[in-house]
């Protein structure tokens, strides 16, 4: 990949996210898409280059954390720094956040020197996405009303619609597979559900994955048992990508039918909807004998899908036997993290280094939203990183 | 603003804060806390005008929060980040600390690379200001005695006694309201105590903002129900300052008395420092039912103040109508984070952008008292960095 | 000292530690472990020098600790900066490594952008070591199948084996103090045992400095009350060590004895190894029923050796009554940290300040480590940065 030919490319896409924030994928024009996609794959190089990407010589980025997570946490930190950015936690039980403070001061107060705002709140169906948008638009008021120099971007880093840096970094993945984004075209994408002995895990990911895929002509089975739906919503913006690239969506209630001549695998583990709403309910009520039951009745739900694993016979069906399997990870490996789980080892760990490489993305995604979404031409900072030629480490 | 005018004029102050800390306002000549306000709004302007002010190329910042804080966590951390350091917290309840180690020995290990100690400490009355000079002379000591390259300055981020990083913020969002110290002469602060539903707010405002503002000619009126005294020690100083500046300082009971034609109020909810010192010696014996006995009793007293609230009744005693409302975030505010607080909605509504402004003062005046104590010539310092003139972003 | 002399003599050590990671000492050969000190005491002298040592213009820097460390962590935070490193904590709590993931696959998640990662694993006998051995294994997988652009180097800050950044800082300090490695040959230092009113403190800082000072031709005596052996394995080392550098290693059962013309003491506690083992087994099962009762068992068999605290007596036993005295830090000082400990206070407050500067070294020596297992040639990066000659502080 030539890097100076990446940036003139990037110019020309015309995209202008700067001001902007990057929530939802499908929020976005394909030439915004673009731009990200572009600018991550630049810095991913710039980083095997060494070539010095700090576009940033100070400034704070605020990483907000609703829900624990080692991989986010350290590919946002990895994003940061490599921009220049020092990571500053906005840890809600150590703060005065709990004390009853109200969303648009924080975002301010914590604001004063930040350029980057990183949110990750995934475990409320009907609250993550809605207190992002109270974070950005309580940082518009403080940027208009002269509070903050500077209107730092809130990237999404998982909530409870979308979840952009794992499916971008998941388009980046099969995109360089498959050698260009032409020939994702006709391509076939199982995302399915898959069993877990564990129950509660979010929706974002199986989302995020179906309303991104179907915008790049590809044609995208879902499938899980009946009772796993997803989100209405999320459902209807597939449909409509699907109509508009050429692509297809099919919803079945099949993990073979999906993984039938498929090209890629996705199979993961979620839960219904109308489960992660009640959950909400009880979560909010702190009802912990009412969560307790709610898991007992899930699990046992869930153990009458134990055979929607990834195995052998399954991966046997895909288009000669040789589909790409992705994953978010971690993955519940049968014999490996659990006694059942969501793919079998043998599978796994055939494809275990695609999955490290799938991962190896996010942090230059998460880096390339920040970077599109607060400078105004961001093609000539990287130009002038590049002309600068400084190297990263001596 | 000049940035280059105002780096003379720090030059032409003489003041010399290097090697010293910064602990309390009235320990430091006009001169000191002129060249520390000075330097603080040079780089508000830099940081405005994107001129990087990293004064630091490496080096690490200590911080030592003994009581839960956002605001002075971000604030601290954004004034590290923007001379360049990086900030570690020290976690007395993840560290050894708690094992017996004294305070000596700690401050000397966790400073052999460090340029700045940043400690909050207010719960204990008698206590704070008390560990910063332990640490302080720890660090001194390891100084004289070669342990360490350079002596970190200790910078009070709050204590039993003053709030100097807050006292000066609000010193300079008055001074620009009103156009320059010179007007602030006669100019009328009402430092008033207000009701709040919880108990134990620290002493360490309303001490330090009557004795920052009677040192600039201003008739500071301190207000608050009987028994809710300050400090003597601190009512003194702000008596003898006040003689000094040509200004006033007047101890009333009365709300109504103080918001008189006063050009800016300050209300807000403290502690008697009686209650404090008994809260003091409970905590030391890990007393819990004590705690909660005193606490029922102090909510109990506060109860019968109510109306202690900055309501529009009591602005319209203002000079005009229109005084400025101060407060150091976050209020208590009725029927918003409370059902009875320190002040109504409506009152803070109306000027919430100005204390959100205020508030943004503060990771400067952390910078500032930092570089000021930590550079032999800051304006020289100073100087370097425009005549670099390098971008902060890019 | 003059660096760039230093830079030449590192140039002609000819050790390479390029892609390896720093786990043992005694793993390492002569000229690489001369290698690792000349960089540390090349480092501590640019940072006397106020020269900027930043190597690496972004990257992070993993800090993973197993144990709570106030000084390791600072130490390493201190040492990564000075590189120009970010340090992320690794914590396992918050972590979803909880959840069953494999140490192979988060050691890669966390390594896409990260230059350095810190492990500090104490506290299981066979566990720590091994761990890091994992880890190793894991980051070389990930670099050779191209998941990470670099091979960010494992540096050992403690485990159940060895303390090579302690050892190597004790190291240091002795031979400046005795003024060269040439003059630490036929010196005698005592590492002893010394009563501690509490149990279970790891073994390896004994371990490690007996495996290390045998190899520069000192006459090591070990003495510890009958029954607290260290592991067999390193006391081969040791024999070993001395044979080859014309040094000698005694065991004994006597203070008195190891004291007696000692140039150096080291007197510390340590639990027995057996004890050790019995309580990795506890730990492993969650016994806390175990745990007390083995406490009580081993405080009670502690309680017999009282005796063996290094006070004035034993002081004067020593070469002249005027042995150099090293601690770790930190020490159970007697009427200080506790009623009855390791040191007498009168000894301890005499060499106070040597303590100190045995810690100040930490820092630097730990920045070494990473600098000479990932740079190519690190002679090279110091003698650029020299050249560049870029003040860290303005």
């Amino acid at each position: 990949m030539d890097i100076n030919n990446s940036i003139n490319e990037l110019g020309k896409l015309g995209a202008d996210l700067y001001g902007k924030d990057f929530l939802l994928t499908w929020e976005k024009s394909d030439a915004e898409l673009h731009a990200v996609l572009k600018i991550a794959e630049i810095l991913k190089e710039m980083h095997a280059q060494n070539i010095d990407a700090a576009m940033f010589k100070t400034g704070l980025a605020v990483s907000n954390f609703r829900d624990n997570s080692t991989r986010t946490r350290f590919s946002f930190s990895s994003a940061c720094n490599l921009l220049g950015l020092a990571v500053q936690d906005l840890d809600e039980g150590k703060s005065q956040i709990a004390h009853g403070e109200t969303v648009r001061e924080t975002a301010n107060m914590i604001s004063f020197l930040t350029e980057a705002v990183g949110i990750r709140d995934d475990m409320f169906i009907g609250k993550g996405h809605t207190y992002m948008k109270e974070v950005a638009e309580a940082l518009d008021d403080g940027y208009k009303q002269g509070v903050l120099n500077q209107r730092p971007p809130v990237v999404n880093l998982q909530c409870d619609l979308d979840h952009p840096t794992q499916s971008m970094s998941d388009l980046l993945f099969i995109k360089n597979h498959f050698g260009g984004f032409d020939n994702l075209k006709g391509k076939k994408i199982a995302m399915t559900w898959a069993y877990s002995p564990s129950y509660g895990k979010p929706l974002s990911v199986p989302q995020g994955v179906i309303a991104l895929m179907t915008r790049f002509g590809m044609n995208v089975e879902l499938a899980y048992p009946e009772g796993y739906d997803l989100l209405p919503d999320t459902i209807e913006v597939a449909k409509k990508h699907a109509a508009a690239s050429g692509g297809s969506f099919k919803v079945s209630n099949s993990m073979e039918s999906a993984f039938q001549d498929a090209d890629i695998v996705y199979p993961k583990s979620w839960a219904p909807f109308k489960v992660m709403e009640r959950r909400t309910a009880l979560l909010e009520k702190n009802d912990h004998p009412g969560l307790k039951e709610l898991e007992k009745e899930c699990l046992a739900q869930n153990s009458k899908f134990t055979s929607w694993e990834c195995d052998e016979a399954k991966m046997a069906l895909t288009k000669g036997g040789e589909a790409v399997y992705m994953h978010c990870l971690p993955a519940d490996i049968t014999d490996v993290s659990c006694k059942q789980g969501e793919v079998s080892a043998k599978v796994f760990e055939k494809y275990r280094i695609g999955t490290y490489k799938e991962a190896g993305y996010k942090p230059f995604v998460i880096a390339a939203m920040i970077a599109a979404c607060s400078k105004k031409k961001p093609a000539e900072v990287l130009a002038g990183l590049m002309k600068a030629a400084g190297k990263r480490v001596l």
